[in-house]
């Protein structure tokens, strides 16, 4: 199982052991990301990071991960001061990648870009998000955080909160979360969901599942909450947003009834959905979990470009 | 005294004994910002420069000393590619700093925001500018253009020119010259003098202080000029400010009656109240000022992250 | 010949000698710019990269090659982002570029913007662009790639294809290959064939020069075709613009009676004006000639910093 010269585009094309084996690298890096010891593992290698789309913490921790290991990045945060304008196609940009670099790092608004651009680059293509479609380095950052705060994944009941209708994030990590043995609880309003064919999916992968409209019954049962936002848009009804809202708020009294030890996770940024009085508790896992996304992707970039087996 | 570990958010927090030991090691480190002498004293570190308005010297000279030093830096220069439009708190992106990087250097377009940034950052938190508030690094380096180029700043004659009601940059410098013993000549237009309050507390800080609405006066008596913008915004009649803006320009004319040794400061970027006649002469000193950005801010982010004590 | 501190405003100011010097230590930089050999050559130094206007080909090349060479870059890529909406002049631009970097990479839409600038800015300046003046990186990568792929320049024939008239690149490109001695052909439509006077200026150089409308005649003639972009906005009617886009479109099915050797260039990005059909046959050269700015733009930087003789 060498990882020199993959592709990151989807988690779907990861085997559990290979997962592991990223983590098992990630937890390396740690003193490193933490700024506590040096290296120059990367040292010759230009990194490509391209962002069709505004998405800071992706964009700066693939930065910070790479500049840790000694590297350096090339790149744009805005679509308007590229060629994109002049009408180029993603498949030449991924060319232009594959000459001025050793890896590209590509977010974009359209499902597929990922897949697209990887045909094109004969460099390592990580995907940093593709519009509805996948997110895989946030899904490993997931997993990572929840091995080192909940000791193991296997067992562990992780409760989904907020938008699970068209959330990405959850997607995968559901998936991935399922492949590690996770029971899951999927907290949502009848309007936001899990769709049906993920649900049916997770069953063919033999999962543990539950589904609820009630949060403080998933608080008392679950390891660890994962919130994501519950975006405005997606209601015609400003009064039932804002019901809703309400509703699946995670604040400090709500977590008055948890276990001691449950961890409260969100991809970031948050708006609402967590109070910032939850910041002060023991609870709160978001800005720790946030931080882990530079480990996670010090090692995928040191492992597709050959510098760790 | 140590440094390792310390915000900037205000030049008051700073004791002339703090100031002057920044500026010595601001003196160390000019070989290597003129590209002299290598360094990589700042090898494995990472610098967030995040800036949510427009400032080019300032970002590029923090982004020019942690290279000269080796390190590197990630960041924005434009909030539009950010969360901030997703509706981010200030206080969550400074985890993110915290998370991603050692230090933060934080430009903001309103007063407060270091601070609150600062409180929430656990790495240093420098200052860049937070609207009418502070920008002590720019203080920093007007202090050490002047110790460089006079000598001394105790008992010489400092006149500050232009638009001292508003300018956020004299009112600081003229707390920090005060405190090193400077006597000071304030020559504005009616309408921009220096606010009473900052009077009050120059007098009361003990400060030698004269006001004139004479700009030939000043130059004759004084040792340095330090001139600012008149913003044409803070005229109701454009007639006012074509007056204005003419009686307080700063050219080749003017100066033949100042001192052979005179030197003409100006925070950057001018427009018309410094002449480009004035670049050719001796008293130009406004580009190595800005040059001076470089070793201070080198300095200050050496001490900040411990490196040198 | 040393070329330590010097600016790169126009290819007129390189002798042949001079070129071919810098693509000697271009090839020497090959395996750097392939990621296959380390260096540190330039591992003190700090790059500025003043975009006035989108490049991204150009803007990412530079920074690919010093960034490869161990060093580092500051800049924007955006107008926006700078003091230029202040009112700034471009000469107090270039002496900050001078203040905190060694040398100077300038993008900027009026013609004439690199010579004012390197007249102020006292370290090197490089023209990466000056509206509807001049790209001399451009054309030595040009010339790089033919003297690689071809094996020599002299004797060789080069067909210019497309907007011949507005085309910067073009002219740039047809004085240096006479310069090396090459035969030109110039296929154009009518409305866009080379103007008289670089016609007359090619002649009095002794150039070998052919016209045609004929775009099949010159890809069985030629050594390489070099194409570049036909743009909407030079016609007034765009029934004419699809006509004559459809005539001078590079495709696959056109280079069946070509040279089995023959290489198709373009300075990229491209729109129609070569089919994606072209990619995969052994004549596409556009990607490899992209690559090429690497190692070119490396020569030129170790030149101009005086780190290479």
């Amino acid at each position: 199982m060498s990882f020199k010269g993959r592709d990151v585009v989807s988690i779907r094309e990861f085997s559990r052991q290979d997962i592991e084996h990223i983590l098992d690298v990630a937890r390396e890096m740690l003193p490193i990301a933490e700024g506590k010891k040096k290296s120059n593992m990367l040292g010759s290698h230009v990194l490509s990071t391209f962002f069709y789309e505004p998405s800071t913490r992706t964009r700066l921790s693939f930065q910070s991960a790479i500049c840790r290991l000694g590297g350096r990045y090339i790149g744009f945060a805005d679509p308007n001061v590229t060629s994109m304008k002049k009408g180029e196609t993603l498949a030449d940009t991924a060319k232009m990648a594959e000459a001025y670099s050793d890896a590209m790092v590509l977010r974009h608004p359209h499902e597929g870009s990922a897949r697209l651009a990887a045909e094109f680059c004969s460099k390592p293509v990580i995907n940093a998000g593709d519009g509805a479609g996948q997110h895989p380095t946030q899904t490993m950052l997931d997993l990572f955080t929840l091995r080192e705060e909940l000791g193991a994944i296997d067992g562990k009941t992780i409760a989904m909160v907020g938008d699970l209708k068209y959330g990405r994030t959850v997607h995968s990590l559901s998936y991935a979360l399922a492949m590690f043995g996770a029971k899951l609880i999927f907290v949502a309003p009848k309007e936001l969901q899990m769709p049906k064919e993920i649900i049916d999916r997770l069953n063919a992968q033999g999962a543990e599942l539950k589904n609820t409209t009630k949060l403080d019954d998933a608080v008392k049962e679950a390891s660890a909450l994962y919130v994501t936002r519950i975006q405005k848009e997606r209601f015609p009804d400003p009064n039932e947003y804002q019901r809703v809202a309400g509703t699946y708020q995670v604040n400090a009294e709500l977590l008055k009834c948890a276990d001691d030890k449950l961890i409260v996770m969100h991809p970031l940024p948050r708006v609402t959905e967590i109070s910032p009085d939850v910041d002060a508790t023991k609870h709160a896992m978001y800005f720790k979990q946030a931080f882990y996304g530079v480990p996670v992707r010090m090692a995928l970039l040191a492992l597709v470009l050959g510098e760790v087996d």
